[in-house]
């Protein structure tokens, strides 16, 4: 089924050393003696650890990134042997669950250990991201600690919005997967088949060919195009004139695609005809501005004047496309508040979309890596021509 | 392959009615004017709403439920036409992302707007909960709310805790399909697969059967026990001698199964056949056990007192089950430190598990629902010797 060969999972550890290097630059540079993770994708950034039990909230997990050294790992005792595997040289565990004290007081003396240079530590304080323990453990720790815990989003962002070869690696190889799935998705649809029906064929296939798992599969349809994007799959039977569209983020070792594709029922109108080619042409405009040394502002812009000749209503998604790697969607945005400045292994999505009557809206996505003379595509493009299942 | 019935998705208005007036007599009780949910798990429980779309951290979603009247939803633009479709009255949004003001000032006059009788508002600031929105933005609306945001965890898992017999059914249901899939499991596997391939078929057949999503499914094996039960799948071949752990917390609308079982590769030896034996018997003192006026520690206590007869080694997992429903894991924990008085239509596992030898580790887990008179197993018992896979 998948003639593609499967990367190594996991990662050597000069990988995390290199990670470690660019992250304490970046540290020094926001002034901030070491940075706090409490997130799965942060701990395994710079750890290797991949663990499926934290989709169990019973447990806080942290990890302390220092501006010199490497990182201390502070986890629950359920984990500590498999964290021993890491790279890590110091891994401090508790008796959990043990509510009067989940780890707070390690992760105190942790903190107050560190050299302080600057008197201030960076935690996920900030944009597009929460911090996974409970707030009144992060207030204990926030009274008992001598360290300034302060926002670190920024410098998070900066460390892992710019991604390795080997990170590039994972997303190429599960966007190529999604890609051939989507491609084989017509010949096992027919009208009469529900939403449902056609989100489970195409999870079971990325799955079969060789996805570690499917978290996000949205599929919605409507009569020439669908109101919202985000709820859905339901059991609504498609039919003659509908839409479906079909959105995935499947992951690989970690690393997330996220890019749609629309398939139309019965026969395309010209209208769907017309705005699919709008669609098609402003994503292309897109892939082509994502260039490193203009910006993600430079990136809406191309795009947005596209739709907006095409006669686009505007849409409720609020932005063209963003950032994506561990997370289905992380920072940078295109948007007109967002100037960030493209850069090279930078891994974004394309993402135009049409409201081009009430409730008839198409969108569009792919996957792109910027290199330092443009984009690489790493999604198949969508057919020009939308797909029609009789 | 499934000849179940798969039960209607989505809640009556009337169930939603059922959940709110319980929950604003808890809230009576710890005197809070009400409270501010953020997380998927507590809007999805007063709201139905349901979107895959929260596995982008990009955007803030809220709900305040009052002492008295509707919950009031405050969500990003691109939810709210799916919103409206809910039972509730007022929908308010706001177009994001949008950095400056991810929906703060709305749900600051939200909750200014509470009749004040308390003073007081709870938010998921205790245990088991993380709340999920940037902090930097809660920071912020503590300080221009003139609303005392206090803990309301005790109150949020006191109206989850005690499931409706509608959300009994889903956990039925789901537990069901994995355990015919479980029971499956042995005719597809073989000598020479490895973890990964028994996970992917688990995986896949639970899907077939009806699941919506498998977002928990390790797997874990190891000459003649797991020496944890965290992480994995690798791609470990199975041997002669070793026993597979998989363990799964699949969903069917938004409801979760949590439990595992192990596989016995070629023959199993002596040690392994009566580990097995002992944790088939504390499971069935557990389940006697767990009646309503008893405490998690009494069913704690039951269970422990046969594993340490045994022999047991004691384990890292720090408790011997838990509670489960929208999340797969939840309160109340089957340990000495938890004293929670068991109480009908509470949904538990009961999870014993032995260290025999130092690094061998096998662990039992099943689903039983607390009934007037006792509880009901809603997993097909794992067999009583332990199958064998040649």
């Amino acid at each position: 089924m998948n003639n593609k060969i499967t990367p190594e999972r996991g990662f050597l550890e000069q990988e995390f050393e290199q990670r470690l290097l660019r992250a304490q630059k970046i540290m020094k540079s926001y002034k901030l003696d070491g940075i706090l993770l409490t997130t799965p994708q942060n701990i395994r950034y710079f750890t290797g650890y991949n663990s499926q039990f934290w989709e169990s909230p019973t447990r806080s997990w942290f990890l302390v990134v220092p501006a010199s050294g490497k990182p201390i790992a502070i986890v629950p005792e359920i984990g500590e042997s498999e964290f021993k595997k890491t790279w890590l040289d110091e891994i401090k565990s508790w008796p959990s669950p043990r509510q009067e004290d989940e780890g707070i007081l390690l992760a105190k003396s942790t903190l107050d250990d560190l050299p302080k240079n600057h008197g201030q530590i960076g935690a996920e304080f900030g944009k597009e991201m929460t911090i996974r323990m409970p707030i009144r453990d992060l207030f204990k720790l926030q009274d008992i600690t001598i360290t300034n815990i302060i926002d670190g989003s920024d410098a998070i962002w900066d460390m892992r919005m710019i991604k390795t070869d080997a990170e590039i690696e994972r997303i190429k190889f599960i966007c190529s997967i999604a890609s051939d799935a989507y491609n084989d998705l017509p010949s096992k649809l027919s009208i009469g088949n529900s939403e449902r029906d056609a989100v489970n064929k195409l999870k079971i296939d990325i799955l079969k060919r060789g996805a570690d798992n499917v978290p996000f599969m949205p599929g919605i349809s409507g009569l020439g195009g669908v109101s919202q994007i985000v709820c859905g799959p339901s059991d609504r039977i498609l039919n003659n004139g509908d839409i479906l569209f079909i959105d995935t983020g499947s992951t690989f070792d970690g690393y997330f695609c996220d890019f749609n594709r629309n398939f139309a029922f019965g026969s395309a109108n010209s209208d769907i005809e017309k705005v699919h080619e709008i669609l098609w042409q402003a994503t292309e405009v897109g892939i082509k501005t994502a260039i490193p040394g203009n910006s993600t502002f430079d990136v809406f812009n191309s795009m947005n004047s596209i739709l907006e000749e095409g006669g686009a209503l505007g849409n409720n998604v609020g932005r063209l496309g963003h950032g994506l790697g561990l997370q289905l969607t992380e920072p940078p945005s295109h948007r007109p508040e967002d100037k960030t400045v493209i850069k090279e292994n930078m891994v974004l999505t394309i993402e135009p979309g049409i409201e081009y009557e009430e409730g008839k809206m198409i969108v569009h996505e792919e996957n792109i890596i910027i290199h330092k003379d443009g984009a690489e595509l790493i999604t198949k493009r969508t057919p020009r021509e939308i797909p029609v299942i009789k």
